[in-house]
C-alpha cells in the first residue's frame, strides 16, 4: 500500500480547502491517504493480541512443568499414571472449556451467581481492531489454559490410589462446569467481583479452586498405604525423580511470565506497559523469596536443607504473589513470598499432623498460599478503586475454597459409592502404571519400588 | 528525537499555506516532522519481524521435543545415538540450509521444478521497513526451523540400527537438497503452489516430506533384531524413559504455536492479527482432539488406555491441522484431530501388519496424518481464491510423499549397498552408544536390555 | 478513546485557520484529537518492553539449562545437590541483586571502577513512553537473570565436592558484588567501555566473568577423588543422565535467543529490528558451526564422535558470538562458532594435562570460549565509532577474567582456611545428596556410584 505522506496530504487539503472545507473532506476521502488513526488501532490490536498470545503458550507450557513435578515427586510405578492424567485433563479439558466452560464463565450479564452465554467461542472476526481489543480467539486460548492449570493441581494430591476414569470424570467436571462458576463470579463479573474482590490473576480463581479440589480428594481417597504408620506417625514417601521435579518448577516460574504479566490483557498504553513489566518483576522476587525463606525454615528444623521444601518455597512464593502482583512494590512483593515460602512448610507439616496424604503438597502450595495470596492483597498493595478491601477479601478468599471444597468432596464422594474412585490394594503396590495402563515408566531399568 | 505535533504542523502549514501550497509543502519537508506514514512502517516493521523472531525460537524448541519423544521412545541402550542425530541433524543442516538450502527453496524465480537463487541468505539491511516486510534474516531463521524439523523425523525411525555417519550423510541430503526442492514447489512458488495446491504451515512439505523419507529408512534398514517373531507377530519393544517422551510431546505442542501461528508470516493488519489468534486456537483444539480419540480408540482395543498412543495422538491432531489451521472454524479443528487421532492409532497396527519397524511412529503420525492434513484441506474450510481444490490437494499429497519416498529411498539403498548403512549386529544388541559413541546415557544406573 | 480522524482534523482546522493561524491551534488543542507522535511514543514503548520482556524470560530459562547440563554430566549421586545450587543462586542472587547488585552495576555516573547508585531498582513509573525507552522494572529483569547467568556457570566447576553452604556464600558475593562491579567497567559506563572495549551480550562481561570464578573454585578445591591417577593421568568420570545434559543444551541454546537479540535492547526502528534478526542468526550458525567442528575434532581424537563434546560445542560457538554477533556477518559468525568449537576441545585437554578437575568443562565453554569471544571481536566486525579496537579487546578481556579468578580465589582460600570449603571424603564418596541434604535424585532406582 502506498500512502500519501502528511505534509503532501495536507498542501494537498490547502488548496482544495481555501476554496471549501466541504471539498478538502471529499478529496481526502477519496484518496488512499494515510489514516493515522485507524491504523494506529491495528496495530495496537496486533500488539495486544500477540502479547496475549505468547503469554498463553507461556501458561500452556506449565502443563509440562505440572506433569513433571508431580510424577517427579511421587513412586517411578505410578509415573505413567501422573503424565497421562495431565496430557489429558489438558486435552479433554479444552474441548469441554471450548464447548461449555467458556460460556459459563464469561456469559456477558448473568445474575453474578450462575449464567450461561454460549456454546464456543462465539462469531469470529466481530472484533474492533483498537488499542485494548483482544480477539475472542486468543482471549479463549489464554483462558483455558489457566482452566488447564486449576484442574491439573490435583493430579498430584490423588496420585498413586486415583483410578485413571475417576480422574478423568473429575477433570471434566472440574474444567466444565465447578472452575468456570467461581470463575464468573470474579473474572466474569459476577458477585465477588461486585462487591469489590480483587483476584489480579488467580490466586484464588485458579490456585486455590484446584488446591482445594485437591484436598477433598486427598481426604475422601484417604492416603496411600503405608504412608501413616499404624500409630499415625507420617513416613516419607520420596519421589523417584528429582532432577524431572526440578526441571518441573524450572518451567512453572518461566509458565508464570505468562500467568501474571498475562492477566494485563493489554500491553499498549503506558499504564499497561508498565504493569506488565512491575509484575513480572514482583513475580519473580517473590518466587526467589519464597524459595530462600523455605529452604531457612527446612534446614533449621530438619538440620538440612532440602532440595523439594524450597522447589514447593518457589512455586509457593508464585501462587501468593498471583493475586495482587500488579498493586504491590517490588518489596512488599519479596515480603509476600517469603511469607509463602514458610507457609508452604507449615502447611506440609500440617497434612502430616492430621494424617492427609498430599502426595506434592497440592494443597499446602495452591489452596494454602492461594489463601494468602487473597488476604495479602488486602494487606499490601493499592488497586482499582474499590477493589481489595478487607471484607471483600475475606469472603472471597472463603467462597472460592468452599465452593471447590464442597463440589469436589461431593463428586469424590459419589465416586466412592459408586465404587469408582480407587484402585485395589494390589494395583496401588504394585503400581498403577501396570495396573491402569500396561506399560512402565522406565523399560529396562532396576527399580526398587519401596514406596 | 523531536517531532513536532501534528496541530503545531497544521498550523505552520497554514500559515504558509495561505500564501502558497507549495511553500507549505517546503516548509513540512524542511522540518524535522513527525512523518507518521513513515514511522508507521517502522513500527510495523519491528512487530512482524519480532513476532516471527519469537514463533523460529518456538519451533527451534521442537527439536528439543523431537530428541526427547524419539530417545524416551526407544531403548536405554541407543539413547546417546538418538540425541546425538538431533542434535547433529539441526548443527549440520542450518549449515547446509544456509549455504545452498535456503537459494533452492526460495530462488526467486525459476521453472517451477528446479532453481536456485544464491548461496546465503541475500543481501542483508536491503529492506524496506513497512508493514508486512521481513528481514531475510528471520526469514531465514524461520525457515532454517522448519527444514530442521523435517529432516529430524527420520531419527527416530530408524533408531536402533542405522549407523551415525549415515545419518549425518542422510540429514545432510535432505536439508540441503531434496527437502529444499519440494518446498519450492509449493511455499518457493513453484509448480504446485501455481495449479492451487494449498499448505498452510507444511503439514506435507515439511511433515510428510519428513514421515515418507522416514518410512523408505525404515523399509531398506529392515527391523531390528527380535521385532518381528518367525511367525511374523509384531512385538512391541517399550521406550525407556515415558517421562522425556512425554515432556517431549509438551515441548512439541509449544512449540507448534510457533509452527503455524508463525507460518502467517505477519502479524500486522486486522486480518493478520485475527488469523494469527485462530490458527493458535485451531492448532490447540486440534491436539487435543487427537489425544482424546487416540485414548478412546487403544482403550477400545486394548481394554486399557496407553499413554504413548494419545501422546502420538496430540502430535498426529497437530500435524492434520497443520496445512488448513488458517481456514477452518475451531469445530473443523476439533474433527480434523480427532480423525488424525484415530487414523495415528490405524497407522501403527498397519506398519506392524506390513512388518515395517518404525519405533516411533514416525510414519504414522508425519507421513499419514501429513497426508491426511492436505485432504482435510480439500475438505474443510476456505483459503485464498483459487487454493485447496481438490485436485491440487490430490496432486500436492501424491507428489511430495512420493518424492521424498523415492529419492530417500534411492539414497538409503546406496548407502546399504556399499556397506554403510547398518551396523552390525553384535553392537545392535549390544546398543548403539556403545558401539558407535563409546558412551553411556545412563552411567552407574542398572539397566536389562530387554530390548 | 475516539479519535477524529486526521482528514477531519485538518477540515476543522481550515475553517479556523482561514480566520487565524492561532485560532488553529487553540481548536486543535480544545479537541480530543489524534495526536500522532504521543501516541507512536506509547506503541514503541509497549513494544520495546514487550521484546526485552520475552528475552528476559528466555534468559532466566537458561537456569534450567545449567541445571540440567550440570547434573546430567556429573554422578547421580550429587545431583540433588547440583540442582539445589542452581536454584537458589538464582533465589538468592535476585534478591540480592535487586538490593544492591543492580545499584553497583548502573550507578549512573561514578569514578569508572567502583561506584554505587541505589539500593533496589529506582523510581517505578518515572519513565517517559518513547521510542527506545525502557522501564526500570524490565530492565532489572534483563539484567538480573545475566547477573543469574553468570553466578550458575561455577556449579558444574565445582560439583561433587563443594560444601553447600560455601555455594550459597560464593553465589551471594558473586551477584552482590563482583559480577556488578566488573559489569559496571563495561555496561554501566565505567573505564572498560570508556577504553572502547566492546562486548555486546557479554562473552566477557557474564561468561568469562563466571567461567574463571570456576576455574578459581576448581583449583582451589582440587579435584574429586579418583578424577588422575596417582601417576597424574586423566581418569574420565561420565555424567548420569546424557538425555537431561542433552536437553540442557537445547534449552540454554533456546534461551539464548533472548541473551543475544535482547541485549540490543530495543527493536523499534529500522537499524534496531535488523540488527535483532542479524543477531539471532549468527547466534544460531555459531552453535551449529560450534557442534560440528567440536563433534569433527574428537571424532579425529578418539576414532569415536562423542555427545558430550558436541554438546559442549553449542555452547562454545553460543559464548564465543556473545561478544560479537551484532557486528559480524553470517560467514563470520560461523567461523568464529567453528573456532570455538575447536577451543572447547582443546580446553578440555589443557585441563586434563594440567589436572584441573572441572566436571562439566565450565572454564573450557565460558572461560576460554569467552575470551575468545572478547578477542574475535577485534578480528571480526564492525562496531560502533571507537568500539573494537585490538588494544581495548585486549584489555577487557585480561581484565574482567583476572578480576573474576583473583576475587574468587581469594573467597575460596578463606572459606578453605576456616575449614568451610570442601565435604569430608566420606560424604564426597558416598555422595553429597545424602550428606548435605539427605535425599536422593532417584529413589528407588539402583544405580552403581562407580564415580
Amino acid at each position: 500500500m502506498k500512502w500519501l505522506k502528511i505534509p503532501t496530504l495536507i498542501a494537498a487539503a490547502l488548496v482544495f480547502g481555501l476554496a471549501s472545507p466541504a471539498l478538502a473532506q471529499e478529496a481526502a476521502d477519496a484518496q488512499p491517504v494515510f489514516d493515522a488513526a485507524a491504523t494506529a488501532g491495528e496495530w495496537a490490536y496486533a500488539i495486544d493480541n500477540m502479547f496475549l498470545m505468547f503469554c498463553a503458550v507461556l501458561v500452556l507450557f506449565m502443563q509440562a512443568g505440572f506433569a513433571l513435578v508431580e510424577s517427579g515427586f511421587n513412586s517411578a510405578k505410578n509415573t505413567v499414571n501422573i503424565l497421562f492424567k495431565n496430557l489429558m485433563d489438558l486435552s479433554i479439558g479444552m474441548v469441554l472449556y471450548f464447548i461449555i466452560g467458556y460460556g459459563l464463565m464469561y456469559p456477558g450479564d448473568g445474575n453474578g451467581f450462575l449464567a450461561f452465554g454460549q456454546f464456543g467461542i462465539g462469531g469470529n472476526g466481530a472484533d474492533v481492531a483498537e488499542a485494548g481489543a483482544l480477539t475472542l480467539q486468543v482471549d479463549w486460548l489464554f483462558q483455558v489454559a489457566f482452566a488447564a492449570t486449576a484442574a491439573t493441581i490435583v493430579s498430584g494430591a490423588v496420585a498413586g490410589r486415583l483410578k485413571f476414569s475417576a480422574y478423568l470424570v473429575y477433570s471434566a467436571v472440574l474444567t466444565a462446569i465447578i472452575y468456570p462458576i467461581s470463575g464468573y463470579w470474579k473474572w466474569g463479573g459476577g458477585w465477588l467481583d461486585q462487591m469489590g474482590f480483587y483476584d489480579f490473576a488467580g490466586s484464588l480463581v485458579v490456585h486455590a479452586c484446584g488446591g482445594f479440589a485437591a484436598l477433598a480428594g486427598a481426604i475422601v481417597l484417604g492416603p496411600r498405604i503405608g504412608r501413616f504408620t499404624k500409630e499415625g506417625k507420617a513416613k516419607a514417601m520420596p519421589g523417584h525423580s528429582l532432577p524431572l521435579a526440578t526441571l518441573g518448577v524450572f518451567i512453572l516460574l518461566i509458565g508464570w511470565f505468562g500467568f501474571n504479566p498475562g492477566s494485563q490483557l493489554a500491553i499498549v498504553g503506558k499504564g499497561n506497559t508498565e504493569a506488565v513489566m512491575l509484575i513480572a518483576v514482583n513475580t519473580l522476587l517473590a518466587a526467589g523469596a519464597g524459595a530462600v525463606l523455605a529452604m531457612v525454615a527446612t534446614w533449621i528444623m530438619h538440620k538440612k536443607p532440602d532440595l523439594t521444601m524450597a522447589a514447593n518455597g518457589v512455586l509457593a512464593g508464585l501462587v501468593g504473589i498471583t493475586a495482587n502482583c500488579d498493586g504491590v512494590t517490588n518489596v512488599e512483593a519479596i515480603i509476600i513470598g517469603a511469607i509463602a515460602g514458610v507457609l508452604v512448610v507449615a502447611g506440609v507439616k500440617l497434612l502430616d499432623k492430621l494424617k492427609i496424604d498430599d502426595p506434592v503438597g497440592a494443597f499446602p502450595v495452591h489452596g494454602l498460599c492461594g489463601v494468602w495470596g487473597g488476604i495479602a492483597t488486602a494487606l499490601f498493595g493499592e488497586y482499582s478503586d474499590g477493589y481489595g478491601n478487607w471484607i471483600a477479601q475475606i469472603t472471597g478468599s472463603i467462597a472460592i475454597p468452599l465452593w471447590a471444597f464442597a463440589t469436589m468432596f461431593i463428586l469424590f464422594t459419589i465416586l466412592k459409592a459408586v465404587g469408582m474412585l480407587r484402585v485395589s490394594k494390589e494395583e496401588e503396590l504394585r503400581g498403577l502404571d501396570i495396573g491402569e495402563h500396561g506399560e512402565e515408566a522406565y523399560n529396562g531399568f532396576q527399580i526398587f519400588t519401596t514406596n
